[in-house]
């Protein structure tokens, strides 16, 4: 897959996804440094907003704004020295939703209250974030964005005022359902917070200078640091400059890792909860060429996306392993926000085949994953234009068929080509030869943890956690899926 | 005077100057369109943000930025079509003050709450702000901005929660001590309130297609309408389409309308609480030119704030009024954020003089106010260097001495030249062969009002309102000055 | 009047406007500081585009772009330190005329050339600029773009190619018709052109740290310079750090400076040709005056445009002199390009009247010219609206009713509410009770040249110059209009 | 190689670097289209700059600007709709070197001349530029840019005026010495014309509904067209409405294609001179292994350059192909130019191992080329650090030692770690534990054309051309290196 965001029209007013990077840095460095390198490194969580607070003297000051990292923080357009000579702060990055964008909804967010300043970096979605709200707004508070981080950033904030910094964390946490990793800044005191079902990752490392919190792995490598451990579900730690203290740990009665970090998300160099998921990946690939097996001349991926699962699926089918496809480098972002009829040109120009490689040959067409169907329709075409004789299609995880409600953009089931569809029905929309997609028992085993302790919701439609209004939690199901 | 803001270094975290320009409109036609001809009528009012807010389709929706209004609202760089369509709404721009200026002190205000949406314009400045931030925090309120709007709006907020919106706005405004002139938004509910003092100036005109509140009545001209009245001391109205509503009007021990308006601030074509501002200003050169007679060959204005008084000079003294230096049109502003090193440049090619008409003269140089000092002084030199023989400079205001704390952005008493010294150390420090400033009588009678319905607090450093921490509430001396 | 550009659609590879301001800058100081204040001084002149060229370590460097000189040379923008450190150069703005404006037009043009490197900066208008290019292409020259000054630079191109310097300059001058006056940059050699007919104004002046060729006075003024002298018709004066050094003149068979420097384009505080611009225009309102007199309770002016003016007229009449219209000192322009529909609402904000000043009175309303009528007929509407009793509409120059070859852009008949209507269908067009124009006879006394030393072209239809295609010569009728 | 363009600090005043796209259009359809997609496909062979000129009502018209197609081309930032509905034209995009970038040398350029316009999109490097640019100059003529396209379309239009279109094209060619491939408009007729040595490449093809040249054929395949050939060496064809027309071939001695193509510039989906690029990359990778074989673990390409060659090595050597470095997608570049720091920055950021992948391992780290050679010291660096047990680094083209003078942007010598530096010096430069090119008898029998028939020169420091002042021809030499 290589199309989110899924292009649902978020009306004006509607919650924002909030899919993000967060980062968090406390050490003898120049906090600023350290938080611009690892939010650049973790770009691919989100290209909406960026920003940064830190703590210095004596009050928190944030700069933030929409666009890449490099882009909000680039000197030439905008000056962001007043964060310089900080020793300790927090950073996010905003996934790119469609929709009415606006600053309002960049993080980090930052309050001033009886304590002091809380500033708060959000990955994830609070599931009774309304519920919470209503609630409040009926006590008089007010909201000023849609933002379920606003929520969290309030409950914290009303908490910690009554109950001092530990305890008043605690209690919010009691209330907060859902999913939530975060790194949290009262004054110049650093908190990683993860939900008890640990849907979000969260990692903790040790850098030269200091201490680096950071959704991925991948952050820590870059600044020449060492993985330490992943923040625990349920975990809330402060970063201080003599170690990690864990504060507490709320209570989980289960464990949900999202299955799509490992699928799609993450970077395939980083770490998450143990698990490589690069490695995780090439055994996608491996399970899928023996869950779906096929006579063919070739292994070829979808660039970038389906590049490891490919690599499995010939290694362990031995079919030869061969670029086929070209991506036009340019048509990954630019600055400017695309006008409509500029997105679908976009897609024209974005993959080419390399027609020597696929010509006449039985193809076998790798990727991660699919949504929307649109992008794997378009490429079957550019194969089949291009010369392939046969094109089998394999997908390194198994049916999308329900929304997300954990902090990824898929939220109504219209989007979904394999909602109420069987594969033979995909296969043809999508005009492939054969179609086959990894398991559920093949993904689970892939990433190797149970099955309980993965969220498989957008697989199975049962959630882990009760979804207010309509969905029900289904655990115990869950276990005899 | 010519050089607000003063150049005062705001530091981060600072309370902004809430001086501003507000409007409001309800009627049958496209709110859009008479909110934007009004902010740009208003635009002197501030330049350094843009807003407009409007109820539409069960919701109230906002755009806002940096910038004057005809940037922030340009189709090409923003898209703000989706508040098309509204018949009610309200607008705000911020004066631009020095500092660090952010997006996130931009007006209007709009938050959700248990009665749905509330939106705020404000201009002034709340002289208990701290008191009833850090009585909300103790209690778990947070905040977002450093802005006095923010206080008033969560104040209201809450209350208006609590006891419905029209008890609720009445018990808030028990608590709000200092001075706002604002419009107010709640859902597709449009009220306009002054505090009991009525420092800054709020009208109500009723236009071809509704009715419009504005700071200034300029802006009802403009729009072809007809000025109703102006929204008194302590009222809130509510303006419905049949017409306006007083929900009550907040006791007022003492009226103090700020004298700056007059002298300075607001267009020479507004009404302001009945008086017409260029009338005031060529009084106040007649008062100038009775207290300060000189024998002189013609009397020439600062452009373009001496104008007026200029004028009244010449019409009481009889010495021939003429224009004697020329001002660059286009030192004005520009869109882009001048450096320090531009901001000096720019003096130096903002005046020249006419050497033929102040060569070997006598000139009597009038202008509105003094604050630093720095432009008279330049200007003198630029007089002398053209050949003046004498230059005698007059002012249409008292010696400025004290700070503001309604809404004026001049903090710090030093940087006030009148600040400790004589009228004789001014003018030697500017450089003039004499110097004359209107008398606080002669203000006051020029205004025509009642001292004691005027705010003289920068010229006397006694208020009307008790100055939290340091100032005292001089109500009973003032009457006698 | 107030609005030009006239709004003329220039379609695309139409021959813009060379209305513009020229520097150069010749010494021991830093050339790009002088040339920079000089600029913005004169930046009345051009508000399209902004450039400066200057010769440093062997060549010659250009920065230029679309903007106003605060623009185009803010560091935060761009980067034009390469500009630093030298003690020769020139520069350009550019007016803004209506059609696609492309920074290819933008000044100054610098080439490379036989003898090093050749730039020149530009204003006027080459009436065989046509044919000129024409003959270069039959030998094979090829043009990037549509400006007169690409054909002039590369006309003293060849020459000076061919003949030297001064003779080149000297035949390239013999050949180019019409009107230049002109800054040229040969390697570090500054010279200063002037057409034979000394159309536009073109000044030198002795500053502190070296000398300043402008097109006006007044930049010498900011930069605390001496106005030396004017470039005369036909010279080609060297501006070499002993002094300066004519290096020959064109014989000129008459003088014909452009009227209209004095009536509108020209800053006030300048001095052109050895005229007060400021005490020209208070003369033509004196004259008006005279030629116009009316019964009436005061007189006020259009601002800015008709301020001196009407000065002159009350002086002269002794009706009371007062300010009875607000200009929106905002609306005068924004860095950001205007859509149609935001400059039709910017005329609506741009004028105000004072109700308190004009209501019940007989006005003698005063502006500099009229070109197309529409400001006018809207200024009367907002008196009458406000009160105005009888409005009495005086001119401080005669009608404008042919198009100007020199430099002007008024390039269509059809533009000019003068052309083929009588005074009194004029009058009935704008709506005034009452109308008069400054007599032809009556601006040439108040300017102080003979009729026969000035270009009254769009008075009269008749040119000094002949122009190609369809214009005669009318050097004979002239002097005897 | 990834890291194009190296850095070297380009003067003002140098002569700009001519690497680029270009492409042209004639057909039924709408011009603007075509060429706006295929610039987009080209987007890989310039980032500086792009621009459009189409014929449309009688004249051509440009547009053009600095950034990506999508920047350049956005209706959002520019109104480029004048150049709808023409049936013909030409595109460019440049390459971004470093130093100082500028407008002026922006693609296509456009004259008008005596035969009408002509625009030029050019791709190459002449290497008698300065010579014909005295030469032209001593007969008076002017250059704007430092360009050489402007040398190409001054002596193609002086020539042309002279001799007509055809002859005139040819006569020029016979004194533009050195590497152009390019479209012409002259007026509204499209012409391709090449190198008689063919140095770079251009294709043709046919489109459903028109004719397309453009520098690769990927453009071709994304527009759904079909290749027809390649323009040969020293042809001038004529893209008419009912096919191609050959005007002339001028007589080429030898054929000189730039193998760096093959290497590293051109999409790897593309057909140059009836090569498959991928393959010749795919052979080039199987000829590394069969030079410099070595035990190891696994083969990982430096992404995205050394991918085919990686292949091509693993297929050959059987040892087992994998992802060992991650790269950020985001790091490839952003619309705002950024400062130095940023770019140091951005190395780090740019790369990381995927240490499951390569921990403990013997790899082989292939890359398509090496020019400074610090970013292979960088990735050697990160691979140790990730735990590699051995590094043996391979190079799928021979040492770079000397300068480009046909259009690459390499051009002092000591830019390259080769130059002067045995293969072990640069092996222990780099850190790797072995090092290996591929030969130059390897690079040619892979490419597949005899040694004469390609340009080697930045390989051996031998030049099909002469080149001016310094350098030898070596045609005979090279026949027998």
């Amino acid at each position: 897959m290589d199309s989110l965001p899924l292009g649902s029209d978020h009306t004006d007013g509607q919650k924002p996804s909030e899919y993000c990077a967060v980062v968090g840095y406390k050490g003898g460095g120049e906090a600023l440094d350290s938080l611009l390198t690892s939010l650049k490194t973790l770009q691919h969580r989100g290209q909406e907003s960026a920003g940064i607070a830190v703590f210095k003297s004596g009050s928190v000051q944030v700069h933030k704004g929409m666009g890449l990292v490099s882009e909000v923080f680039n000197p030439k357009y905008s000056d962001f020295s007043f964060l310089d000579g900080s020793r300790v702060g927090i950073g996010h990055t905003r996934y790119s939703t469609a929709g009415r964008k606006t600053v309002e909804n960049a993080g980090p967010f930052v309050v001033s209250s009886s304590v002091g300043y809380i500033a708060i970096s959000h990955n994830g979605e609070i599931t009774n974030a309304e519920q919470l709200k209503e609630s409040m707004k009926r006590r008089g508070a007010t909201f000023q964005t849609t933002s379920d981080t606003e929520v969290m950033l309030m409950e914290i904030s009303r908490d910690v005022n009554e109950f001092g910094i530990v305890n008043g964390i605690k209690q919010a946490m009691n209330r907060l359902k859902g999913a939530y990793s975060a790194t949290l800044l009262i004054n110049d005191r650093l908190f990683a917070i993860r939900d008890p079902h640990g849907f979000r990752p969260l990692v903790i490392g040790r850098l030269p200078d200091g201490y680096l919190v950071a959704s991925e792995s991948c952050a820590i490598d870059v600044l020449g640091g060492e993985l330490l451990r992943d923040v625990m579900p349920g975990e809330v730690v402060e970063i201080r400059e003599d170690g990690l203290h864990t504060l507490f740990v709320q209570a989980s009665k289960s464990i949900s890792h999202c299955m799509f970090e490992y699928v799609y998300f993450a970077r395939p160099d980083s770490i998450i909860d143990g698990r490589e998921v690069f490695d995780t990946r090439i055994e996608l690939g491996r399970r899928l060429a023996r869950e779906h097996p096929v006579d063919a001349d070739l292994v070829i991926p979808v660039p970038d996306s389906g590049r490891s699962q490919a690599l499995g699926y010939s290694m362990e089918s031995g079919i030869p392993y061969n670029e086929g496809l070209i991506k036009n480098r340019f048509s990954e972002r630019t600055f400017i926000m695309p006008t409509q009829e500029q997105r679908r040109n976009a897609v024209k120009v974005k993959l080419n085949a390399i027609k020597s490689t696929v010509k006449d040959k039985r193809v076998v067409l790798v990727d991660d994953s699919i949504v929307r169907g649109n992008t794997m329709k378009h490429i079957v075409d550019i194969l089949r234009r291009a010369g392939a004789r046969e094109i089998h299609v394999r997908i390194g995880s198994p049916e999308i068929i329900a929304p997300c409600y954990f902090g990824v953009d898929m939220k109504t089931k219209d989007q979904f080509i394999a909602a109420g569809r069987t594969t033979e029905e995909i296969r043809k929309e999508i005009g492939a030869d054969s179609l086959g997609y990894v398991s559920i028992e093949g993904l689970v085993d892939a990433i190797g943890f149970p099955a309980e302790s993965l969220c498989l919701g957008c697989l199975t439609g049962k959630y882990p956690v009760t979804i207010p209004g309509e969905r029900h939690a289904a655990q115990s199901e869950l276990e005899n899926f």
